[in-house]
């Protein structure tokens, strides 16, 4: 399906502000980029580097007073996302390198601490697919969507024991959980069309049988129309804007829809 | 300076045909890729992937019959280059590892069969800036710009020999002869601003003084408004569109303006 | 410096168990690794991967039993290490893009934590190499190096409140407190020339004014006669054996001398 | 098996000359390096990088006069290798993105020029190993085996014509010829046990059917025991000494041997 997004964030700086912007998507194997526009009011030109994840990040100086970023994207993406069935887990020794940076626990994800209590959550629920949809059960049914309940600071156990919490939250406690029983997991943020209310959203995926799976604890029935803007271990490493400054976000609007002729 | 740039191409393939396209540019230190639209028709979901020299690569199968292929750019770019002045050569051991790989002779740069001929083009020119200003100074008295005297295999020295060529040819003696003299040297494709006629061109960058510095000797004096496609060792590693079968070029348009606003 | 270093390790195995030694450094600029001697008992051979800090990472499989590790290394090195003086902090929009993911928090560096308490240990310290000494001398203040007191699972917050721990728990103190100022830094393990006991170290590096400098809070007047092993965020990073199953280590032996002629 | 291998090559230096050397072999799927030892008389230490084809390069000064440069290894490698048998092409839109680089022409290797050549060479064989084999064949036919005939610049079709070239004038060959049928073909340098007389050597290899096959046209029925040090699209890219400067190596002495354990 292709789908045209975007998203115009209103930031204000006290003072110039050094910022990253985590926004820009890639073509990959599950997406291609068709179209692309950047607005900056005031304009700058940023520079962009690629991180170690791969992702492509937007450096600039927002100006002394408000800044508008407008991003608009036409993406081609998949309607339907592959469920993983009754994938296998992959022994340890055949998981590719760079899946392994994914089973270390992590700012939000940690994991180590999470050996017993996910022993208890999977019960004997079959190795891979199954444990995968146990946890993703388990969220559902243990965490309530409530915003004002974390902050940026929440992890995995917390959003566990408090019971609540938003998509991030959702993502970080399956992440966590999945590495415990030693299944590769990593964040993923982006787009997804269909989501009410419309923001930026996270998810997560995880390594069953030769590839990454898609998983979604904030719906029932995972759906596609997703395009992928960020991955990381967490959301340390993807937040769309990092400052290293006193910037505040004035306003941010987010759309997906179809391309009319799409 | 803001710049709308882009191609259209024709492709007819005799039957299913593997393409690469190497036509995406990359925002870099020197341009910021503001927007951009790609259109294959018929549709086709290309592959990306990034070269060895850090080109975007897509690739896809032209079916049997004719594709067209356009691509709609907007991109921030310097309206001035700097030019080397009187920059002199970097020492050896002093080049960035990066850089290395751009002394070594190419499939159309055999800069080993020119370190004699070399000495007789730059004379007793001042060691870096001086040299490549003698050298490009050479190729505009020596080489007739001609459509038609050279073809895909031509090289450096055949150039050189003949006497004409294009700007790819142009760029090729120009890199085969700073590499002679122990100056990295390396093959730019892109969009020029201004170019009669107007078409996709071909210039090369020489290592001096700590950077990169643009150089055309099809142009006494080089100007601005470029934007960089691909990067490479020669023309070998740079075409826009390579394939693996029989696939022909019908039409090819090129178009580079002044962003209304710009 | 030349030095001859090395470590034996026993592990056992109760199942054939996937492990992964970070345990090969490589040369850089700070260090030439002259020579290296491997040998495992029972025989196997690993196959080796580069992770995404550039850590030589080695896969092999533990069958059942007991495996002997033994590593021989001689490495020229520096005897005294760069101290910052009164390096000033490098301005955000000017850090290199690979020295950014070190101003992340991370499973034991929760500097998202840290930026009241920090505010307090540096105080007036001037911006820079100022503060990360007032740092180190903090720590030294008010850690206690005591065997036992911390677990795999200890974070920085948690040794801060506790008062005790060993060369990680230091480190990863260090490392909090200097994200906490957005001064990038990262975790380092390796071998020490003259550490007492004698043992595999860590200890932190900071980015001031356009280079890595050595931090270790576990001794007044840092020494060179380092041997960099593993680079990463934290602990979770550069685990110099991580195992995927029932793996314990029988003992371990560690060495570092002078070469005889060095 | 397991060899124990080494050179100690003696350069002279009319002025202090940089130099990188390609001599260090690293460790993957075919090798294990168990133990490497690097002497420089008089002592220098190097800088290493990594290049765009991941071979390690030592770079240094050669101060004015002689220099001893000498390594020793230790690898665990094949004792026989694989053979390709009948393994047919990848189709072009099949091989993974890092084989396409070895399709290009290059500096040694015109394989541009050799479209019509080739179907001559191959005739009928069959697409994939059976055009290999036909190649190889070919060029032990009409390629003598005889030092002299051949210099740093002598590229494929030379040798063609002439008829006569070592080593790595054999790989160029079947290098050339493999890429104009559109078969992914690299040029690698190392060493190989039984050798004689005893020097480095090179040979290539060709990606069939998802994986690379060692291929070695100097011998009718390829060895194992093969130690690759390095690895590029020609010799262009594997010199194992390039310098920038007046150097000449004075002699040099090469050993490969089994392992007395081993």
């Amino acid at each position: 399906m292709r789908l045209q997004a975007g998203c115009e964030i209103v930031v204000e700086a006290e003072a110039d502000c050094a910022v990253v912007a985590m926004l820009r998507p890639r073509s990959n194997a599950a997406q291609w980029l068709v179209s692309e526009t950047w607005r900056f009011t005031p304009q700058v030109r940023p520079s962009e580097y690629i991180d170690g994840f791969g992702n492509v990040c937007q450096r600039f100086i927002v100006p002394r007073g408000r800044m508008t970023i407008r991003a608009e994207l036409e993406v081609e993406t998949d309607a339907d996302i592959a469920t993983p069935g009754t994938a296998p887990a992959t022994a340890p020794a055949l998981l590719p390198p760079d899946t392994l940076q994914y089973l270390l626990p992590s700012r939000y994800c940690p994991s180590d601490r999470l050996f017993d209590d996910v022993l208890d959550i999977v019960g004997d629920a079959s190795p891979g697919a199954g444990q995968v949809e146990a946890i993703c059960g388990w969220i559902r049914r243990h965490v309530v969507y409530r915003y004002g309940e974390s902050n940026a600071s929440t992890d995995a156990i917390e959003t566990m024991r408090h019971g609540a919490g938003v998509c991030r939250d959702y993502a970080h406690v399956g992440i966590a959980l999945c590495r415990a029983l030693r299944l590769p997991a990593r964040m993923v943020v982006g787009y997804l069309y269909g989501l009410e209310p419309m923001d930026l959203h996270a998810w997560f995926e995880v390594w069953l049988d030769g590839r990454w799976y898609t998983c979604d604890a904030t719906q029932a029935d995972p759906r596609g129309g997703r395009i992928v803007v960020a991955i990381g271990r967490d959301a340390a490493d993807v937040a769309f804007l990092t400052n290293h400054g006193g910037l505040s976000t004035v306003d941010m609007q987010v759309w997906v829809g179809l391309t009319p002729a799409g």
